[in-house]
């Protein structure tokens, strides 16, 4: 029986044509995908061959529990199948594959990453900005809302480091991250947001940090959504952006 | 005369199947290529219908100043050509992208952006480990060992996130960067390089920060390479590392 083993694969942001040319070979040669929640599950088109198995895992609800993927992970591979675990934006990046390349080499399974495009950075894209503007940033922290303990990153330090700040999974607590973030960062920061970046669906807006959480909720943003802050955002381009000015006007005319 | 434009392409960190499905695409649509001493030359393979120009810009020497090559953009679009200025990694992180995008809409030049993998994201898969294993982070921090000004980056609050530091264009500064971060990190914290991440002349080494310096040096790693620090560098997998110890054995083998 032929060896089977993992890969861990990057399925970028959305749009199928940010994925890699080794990711598209690779998935040619899948037995079996697993496919995440956040991936654009149009992937498995690249796949006609091989088997599909959804295992959404978003926010804790409907999901497949982690010990489980992983046992199915290994049995699959143990039976010689090619796993392609297909996680979104880059696999690397907050998508649990520590954990899952800790299992497989503990199951003996051998495992291989094949990286993509992190979603921060299709967010970047979309607003016509670096994400590293050098004169206004050192570089850029890529940082989620909360910690696996239910703990909050530490603001106060992300915000000393004086790098852009790419905020995953905070939407949903936009109101306490900028309360967080506006005791050690000027009112007039920066920020953005985009929400299904790189996807056909992007929306997206500018505004500031003072204005950031009411601004999110009157413009109907929701998850999946990057937020960005910091003097970086100041360059986006404003035909790129909904603005909050541009936004209100629409409202006035809507009124 | 049809509109020129100028299209930012991310070539990735060094494996031409690295490249995204899109950037593929592109590529075999320009008509002018310029392209950055950090990118895989091999990459005009894939446009051998454009125009080659090599723009190296490394650490400033032999180097096309930014003006020039900002000039030699507008130029060749205003002309109504398709110029595509291929960056190594992501485009829109530390590549001067910023001034570009800036210096292009001032010309009334359309830009377009192409997203791609960043070098550090090659490095964690070459080293078997997530940048943002929740055991040990809550994100990582891009950044670079250096300032525009020449002033270093704040270390203290860098180190206090609690995040896993990715270091670009730390190499000829290890001894200064991680004496600094040993004022605020335990010198046990695990640390990795990875030099040519992403590319078939990849080496890496796992290590500790107290020993990251002289490891670096006696193994003779030299730029371009990815230094990375943090828990999370723990889980690299030993298998892909070539750890200090691995590497003294072959040292003392060879004595």
């Amino acid at each position: 029986m032929k060896q089977g083993k993992v890969t861990l694969l990057s399925a970028g942001p959305g749009a199928l044509d940010l994925l890699t040319l080794r990711a598209a070979r690779v998935l040619g040669e899948a037995d079996v995908l697993l496919i995440d929640d956040l991936a654009n599950p149009e992937i498995a088109t690249l796949a006609p061959q091989a088997r599909v198995i959804a295992v959404g895992k978003r926010g804790g609800c409907r999901s497949t529990p982690q010990a489980f993927i992983e046992r199915m992970m290994c049995r699959f591979a143990k039976c010689g199948a090619h796993v392609v675990r297909v996680k979104g934006g880059d696999a690397l990046m907050f998508g649990r594959a520590g954990e899952e390349m800790t299992a497989l080499r503990r199951a003996g399974v051998p495992v291989e990453i094949v990286n993509g495009v992190s979603a921060a950075f299709a967010a970047a894209a979309g607003l016509g900005m670096s994400l590293t503007h050098r004169d206004h940033c050192a570089g850029v922290t890529f940082v989620t809302a909360h910690r696996q303990d239910g703990s909050a990153p530490n603001w106060a330090a992300l915000a000393a480091t004086g790098t852009t700040l790419a905020i995953y999974m905070g939407l949903h607590r936009v109101e306490a991250l900028s309360a967080a973030l506006l005791a050690h960062l000027d009112a007039h920061t920066p920020a953005g947001i985009v929400q299904w970046a790189g996807t056909p669906q992007e929306r997206r807006m500018v505004t500031s940090l003072g204005r950031l959480a009411a601004d999110v909720r009157a413009g109907g943003f929701a998850s999946p959504a990057i937020l960005l802050v910091g003097g970086a955002v100041a360059e986006a381009a404003m035909d790129a952006a909904t603005t909050r000015q541009q936004r209100e006007d629409v409202i006035a005319r809507a009124a």
